[in-house]
């Protein structure tokens, strides 16, 4: 657990939570998991101390859950946001595999290990609470960077110090949803495979669990999306109730986290259009594939054709001629066999190429 | 019939109906529906001598009723909600079977036996009404455990007593959804045969019957979770309509009371999510089994047409040196079967590798 | 056409319209709609002598429409509401038949035939009007039970008398929610007999007509339930309008409107959710009949294969020997024959074996 | 153009724009398209003068374009109305074919022929403007009726003058959408036309472009119909914003004219219903007809596998028996033909009845 | 970049941004993406000086993304709209190619490479900041056209300058829908050249990726086009929310830009009909292809099994006359042969004629 004080271009680790609030600028607990669990009474009675009130026994148990849905809650004290990160799991990258089989075997992989645990917020006036799964990289990407302020020009705002635990939190949320980014390089190139093998090799494709894990992975991701986004909108529809303030720099940084909720909601519209182009365009190659199948199909039946009409006629010539009939015509002639065979080859050739111009037998099966 | 009344700390159980409301806490009244049948006339005596009103008759024709979805209404005095409970009856989990037709009928009769019974609360000010179906487990749990608030910590509040009816109410819908749990993993298991039933031995499936249950089983879910929905949101908006006080004592349970049925609602829209998820899996699952079997008819087609295509040329040449032609060639020459037969062997031979190279043979069928 | 008075306790037929409205209790006039059509004028000009107002053209021309769908509107003076029943038609039940060829006759003309005529009413303050088709039952069974009042306790409230136009217009409105009841009975049956007839006998079944019959039947129900309840959900909407009235009794009335018009409501949606199902139940037994059928043909093309995958080899050799060839091999040898022969049988056995191992051959077809 | 004044009991044709707005009553302006193209400019002018406003440019082009959907769109001055016309072209209904290729020749006409080409219609206080196609029937309609008064009765209120432009502007567009009604008989011809095509010569139906001219026409028509219903929904959104009156005899006229839009709002999502189901039943009957296509394929495999498992085994037998050996038995024994041939007969026959019993040859195919 | 300032009937190129705001009329500030980019701190301090509000960095950045979706934001300075374009690349429609490989390869070229860049809008009380692609040729367009105001007669009002910034934003705004007119006319080319290629030489279509490619495009425009609709509805409904004005001017001013917001929304609702009528018509073609194969495969099926049910009964008879036996019958008469021979002839034209009657063989396959 790590705790800090934001006051304007301020940016401070503390040792433990203060005794009292600071007069000025804002509070930033981030806990892991684990180290929550052990320790919320105290942070309660923290909370107590600066009279920030309580959280609610309920959301306390939401914060320990490490499989609940994206979320927001509120109460008169503080707002909770449980929001989702969709990120690739470390080392899902590190092999490209040579061969088709190898592709398709860590495709199955991926699909089957994508990260997808909960982050907790809870928004105080001046304290941000944060809850954050064992090791994750984000509470110490912000640590870090916050504490530093050296890149240059940042148009989305990283290169100033928040002025609110709302816009410390919506800037956490922004930072989890581009990871996305990351995780959308990896999902189209395993989806590219796949889409190959379904087309390419078409006849032979059988690889079903590894389409039914595709399919599965893309369904939740686009349940995990939906319900950022209910999180976030009603987040936003929280932040129009807030009480009304008269103070100008007041109302100047609401509007400030009400444009920064709204950048956040379209950033997390885009991840779900993205998933959504994916879901239909599998779909879609699924799809394709099968009526290639049949296509397929369809030219093998007209080879099975053809070759039954040609040769069965051609047999009854031959069983015709050797039947033990004493009166046969033509055996005893000397050009007989070869009358039978002309007829045989003449026949052949034209059921051949009467097919072939009916286009029975195509160029392409 | 059961009859408690909670206030505080205390939690006591009285041997009737009191003549007049306690003075501080509340009642809980709770029957079994075959007892709420015969007393319904009693209890309505009691409430109005305790000045609460009355319930609507159509309201206690829905409290008998044993099929009613879930629902909530209002009057004045009282809010009214019907709220179906998921459970696995007892007995499906006993024995695990060892073979998969053993497997495939306890599916079957999982599927078919999935317990939905109603129960109903009446919410009044200070007294709740409950109605059970015949040998409810979830009144002797209640009735149990609120008795001893035994347990350790638990973030979920029931250590601690409800300190009012729509609380009590609340507590016990919850416990409701989490029922569902254990249906979760009867259900996961029970279409995870079905699943490799249709992937594994695909071609051989026909339990239709089967799968029809599953399919509909999953659809009545999703419907009962709907309604279990609809009843807990038209709840929570009926709270945002409830008067408003200017104790602050009041407020404060009010908004408790409002986060923990948001948390309800939560918990059956991850029901609802499971159940969705287990249908759209179902779907894909019925789906790639017949992707495989179209699939496999292809690769028979594929066969026979390859078979037909080496052994009628064969054929053909064995009965062209089968006729009765006097001046059939080769046929008196020593070697002239060895050279018909060398001739037979190289195009079979042949016909086969350009097949295979064609990958009309796969080695996968 | 039939007149009454009901006020109170009391329910009194009058042989005409009054000349003036009685001081307390409303009247209920009620037309068939052919009566309806010769008498509106008369009507219209009691309307005016009351001081009810006057019923609008459009909705007069509504009232005499034998095919409006249900439909609710309003005026300042009155609602209309258009609603239409649902029913099996007389007859239908008979003769229950033998063998399935008539059970399936039985069945189309079931679908064919249901009774969907619609049921007018104007609700004014004080009168309620209902225009009914010819030979309607409802009314007769309204007429006969609201002045017996002999049954025993009915927690549905027919026990007592409407105390107002609304109230009485809504039991009838249940009442013939309620007649669906019949219906389902019937619709389940005939279902029934259908979908065994796609499941059993199932790869002769050519009943198209019936299926396209039964289908576009269950979607005209769909949205005759959908129609039901925009038009009762409207109602209940309008109710919420009417002008609020500071009198208790009157205010107890309204609510106990409210709660009657909400249960209808949850009526009729019991009777969509119950026509969606089967709607969804018969396409999924039609998915599964074709799918039962893509799996027989399936097992047709494997035994087709395999037919020809042992006789075409034994056929060559036959053909082999049967060629006239003076050096055949074998053919003058005592044993020849019977080592072709064994030679002949190994071959088709070790070829049917090789297919039932690899599940060409299965016990099921 | 036309230009009529109608005011209480009078309906007057006058030869041009009168100078001045008449002191009661209002006016109906009509122009064909192009009339109104070149005569805009002129109507504008007596618009301002009229003290009426003018009409936005933008409205102008609206009501010059011919291919614009249903549309409502509003100013304070005056409501503007596109309503797209559905009707027959006259012609299309003449020479009922004889023969089936002749009605499905009808049929493709039928569909790709629809008029839908749109009404204009802008609503001032005292002025009527319509802007219709060239020939339109509709205006020739009105302005026919409306100056004869001679019907009798007539629920519908065309019996009496309108009182106001909003009123004659709700029956013009009733009667546009009445119209329906006689495209509504030719689509259901021509789509029974179609679906018995599809169903009873089934197995050679290829009339695809057909098809796909009807579901394009079926959707067309619905779209047509969902635009028309928005337009009018919006019309009514806009009536229920009009400035509020105190005069009774205003209030009331209002209220007629809310119930009349109700009434066209109505009407035209009957005709919605309506194509949805011509839409929905299309589609079953091609999904009927492809089923029934897969059981006559299913049927045509089993005949071909029943004669192949047929003939093998007795081509086999005379194979064996056409072998060269010497030593091949029964050959010349006396009876041995006749063993044999009993032989083949016996086998014949056994699996002949054999796959009869199996139903593989069904007496329906 | 170039800067314009417009006030009543002048239209004036600036060299620079002016030091001070003109006191009437309002300016035109457009950027290139690349020129916004270098200069964005300049017109930020501009519009500081001009007392204009800031723009914020989260809209700097999203006037700077290249592949932003449409969208709409605001605060309570400027709104901001970004708004993609739909255009035809140039070059695509040069050359129409002659044979059908050309074309397809064309339909190819033109699905993958339809122009979507955004163009941003920020619209300041007396400023309107634009920001096109490089190259864009609305700038130019507008630049040139609003100086000449050449054209005579223009219903769609730009043959008068625009009163205000939005104005101007909704006209170029209204261009960019328009200038989907152009991709229209190619979207319909390429899709009935795909069409026609499915339809007619409908056994032999193999080009999956082309099909792919079209549904990705259909699906990416309708996205585009939902995307777009979202953005201006919005706009729409905070027009509504701007501050009332009780000059009448201003407000026939805001009523005007409610009509012509309106009508842009009205176009893109055009395109998006348009859009999703080609989707269903693509789908619908696929559909009729793969229907019109089956077709096929079920003649080629009936094709096979007529030839094998006339053959090997023939081969049968041959079969028979060929065996070794003495006693063989037939074969020693004189006329044995052409009995047997008649008799084959008899039963092959027997078979024949019987499967002829049957329609197993049609004329159309
Ligand atoms: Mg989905
Ligand atoms: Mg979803
Ligand atoms: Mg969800
Ligand atoms: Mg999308
Ligand atoms: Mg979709
Ligand atoms: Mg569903
Ligand atoms: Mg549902
Ligand atoms: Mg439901
Ligand atoms: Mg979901
Ligand atoms: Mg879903
Ligand atoms: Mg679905
Ligand atoms: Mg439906
Ligand atoms: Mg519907
Ligand atoms: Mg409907
Ligand atoms: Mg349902
Ligand atoms: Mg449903
Ligand atoms: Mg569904
Ligand atoms: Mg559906
Ligand atoms: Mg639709
Ligand atoms: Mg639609
Ligand atoms: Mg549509
Ligand atoms: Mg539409
Ligand atoms: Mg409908
Ligand atoms: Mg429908
Ligand atoms: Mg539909
Ligand atoms: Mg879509
Ligand atoms: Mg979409
Ligand atoms: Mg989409
Ligand atoms: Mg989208
Ligand atoms: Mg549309
Ligand atoms: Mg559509």
């Amino acid at each position: 657990m790590r705790f800090f004080h934001i006051q304007g271009e301020r940016f401070i680790e503390l040792a433990q939570l203060p005794a009292d609030l600071p007069a000025a600028g804002f509070l930033w607990a981030s806990y892991e998991r684990g180290e929550f669990d052990q320790h919320y009474g105290e942070f309660q009675q923290h909370l107590q101390r600066w009279d920030c009130g309580q959280l609610v026994d309920l959301h306390t148990a939401d914060l320990l859950n490490k499989q609940l849905p994206s979320n927001f809650d509120y109460t008169s004290w503080y707002d909770l946001l449980i929001f989702t990160r969709l990120a690739a799991l470390p080392g899902l990258e590190e092999r490209p595999a040579d061969d088709e089989a190898g592709r398709l075997a860590a495709a199955q992989a991926a699909f089957a290990a994508i990260e997808t645990s909960p982050l907790g917020f809870a928004v105080f006036d001046h304290v941000l609470l944060t809850v954050h799964p064992e090791g994750c990289p984000v509470r110490e990407f912000f640590a870090g960077k916050l504490g530093q302020l050296t890149e240059g020009r940042d148009l989305r705002g990283s290169a100033r110090l928040p002025t609110s635990p709302a816009e410390l939190m919506l800037r956490m949320v922004n930072h989890l949803v581009d990871s996305y980014l990351e995780l959308r390089r990896l999902l189209t190139r395993h989806l590219g495979t796949l889409q190959r093998a379904l087309m390419e090799g078409n006849s032979h494709f059988d690889n079903w669990p590894l389409l039914l894990t595709a399919r599965d992975t893309l369904h939740r991701l686009e349940e995990i999306s939906e319900d950022q986004r209910s999180a976030v909108q009603e987040w936003i529809d929280a932040l129009d109730e807030w009480p009304v303030s008269i103070d100008p720099a007041v109302q100047r940084d609401r509007e400030l986290l009400r444009v920064r909720s709204r950048d956040v909601l379209e950033h997390i519209e885009r991840v779900l259009t993205h998933v959504r182009r994916l879901e239909s365009s599998s779909e879609a190659a699924v799809q394709m594939h099968f009526s290639a199948l049949g296509h397929r199909t369809n030219a093998i039946m007209r080879t099975l054709t053809v070759l039954t009409a040609i040769f069965l006629p051609l047999n009854l010539i031959t069983g015709i001629f050797g039947m033990n009939f004493d009166g046969l015509p033509l055996i005893h002639k000397a050009a007989g066999f070869w009358i039978a065979f002309g007829l045989m080859l003449t026949l052949g050739l034209g059921l051949g190429l009467y097919f072939w111009r009916k286009r029975y037998l195509g160029t392409r099966h």
